[in-house]
C-alpha cells in the first residue's frame, strides 16, 4: 500500500458492509457472515444510541475496502458525581495495512470521542501482545478482565 | 446482621437515594454527593435503556439500607453475527456486610441478565485481589485493562 493515502477516520455507513467490514471484524474474531437485513437492523439500533455508540472506520481510498475499524460505547454512572466511563471496543486493522499507525489513529478518533461526551476515562481490554501498542496510545495497564461465555 | 434476612435482589428504584446508595458507591470510588435532580435525571437516563443497561440493589430489609449493588449492561456488536456482549461494572457490597454471600448473589443476577438477555459472554474488570472471587462466580481470567485518565 502507498504511503500516500489519507486513511481518515470517519464513522461507519451503512455501505461499509459491501466494502468489506464484516470480512475486517472476522480477522478480529468469530463473525460468520452477516446478512443485509440483520446487518440494517444492527446498525440502526446501534446508530439510535448517537454519540453513546460510534463505530469508527479507515477506508483506503483507493482499493475502497474498509481496512481498519474500532468502536467506543459510553456509560452513564452514578459514581464519580454521575460520571461516564467510555469503553473501547473491537478494533482492529486490515492485516494487509499494519505498520502504517492506522491502529492508532483509530484509538485516537475513540479517545477524543470519549473525551469530548465527557468521560473521565477510557477503558479497554487487550492481550498482553497488545499492551505495548497502547501504553503508546497513552493508556496504562489497570485491572484484570475477567470473562464468563455462555456459548 | 442477622443470617435469617432474605437478602432479595431486586432493581435499583429512585428512592434508593434516601437508602444509602449513593454512600455505599462511596465504599468503590470517588463519588461526591449528588444532588435529588442529578440522581433523578441520570436515572432516567439509565431506565431509558431498558433491559440493555440494568442496576440492581440488596436492600437489607430491617435497617431500610441498600447494602449491595452492581450493574450491567448489553453492548451490541456486529461481530459474532451480531452478537451482544455483557459489560458488569460497579460492584460493591458494604463493608458491614461482607461474608454472606451478597456479593456472589449480585454477580449471578446480573449474569443471569445477560444470559437472558441473548449475550454470548460476559464481561468485567476486577483488581488481582479480587480475581479468586469472580472465579467462583464462574468467571476465568482472560486479557488485562487498559485505562486512560483524563482527570
Amino acid at each position: 500500500m502507498d504511503a500516500g493515502h489519507k486513511f481518515q477516520v470517519r464513522k461507519l455507513e451503512i455501505l461499509d458492509k459491501s466494502k468489506g467490514f464484516i470480512e475486517l471484524l472476522q480477522q478480529l474474531t468469530i463473525c460468520d457472515s452477516v446478512s443485509d437485513k440483520e446487518f440494517e437492523e444492527r446498525f440502526q439500533e446501534i446508530n439510535s444510541f448517537g454519540d453513546d455508540h460510534l463505530i469508527c472506520v479507515i477506508e483506503d481510498d483507493h482499493s475502497g475496502k474498509i481496512i481498519a475499524t474500532g468502536s467506543v460505547f459510553i456509560e452513564k454512572k452514578f459514581l464519580r458525581n454521575c460520571g461516564k466511563v467510555g469503553h473501547i471496543e473491537d478494533v482492529v486493522v486490515d492485516s494487509a495495512a499494519r505498520g502504517m499507525q492506522l491502529g492508532k489513529k483509530i484509538i485516537e478518533f475513540l479517545t477524543d470521542h470519549a473525551h469530548s461526551m465527557g468521560c473521565y476515562k477510557v477503558i479497554l481490554d487487550c492481550s498482553l501482545e497488545n499492551k505495548a501498542f497502547y501504553e503508546k496510545c497513552g493508556y496504562r495497564q489497570k485491572e484484570v478482565q475477567m470473562v464468563k461465555y455462555f456459548v
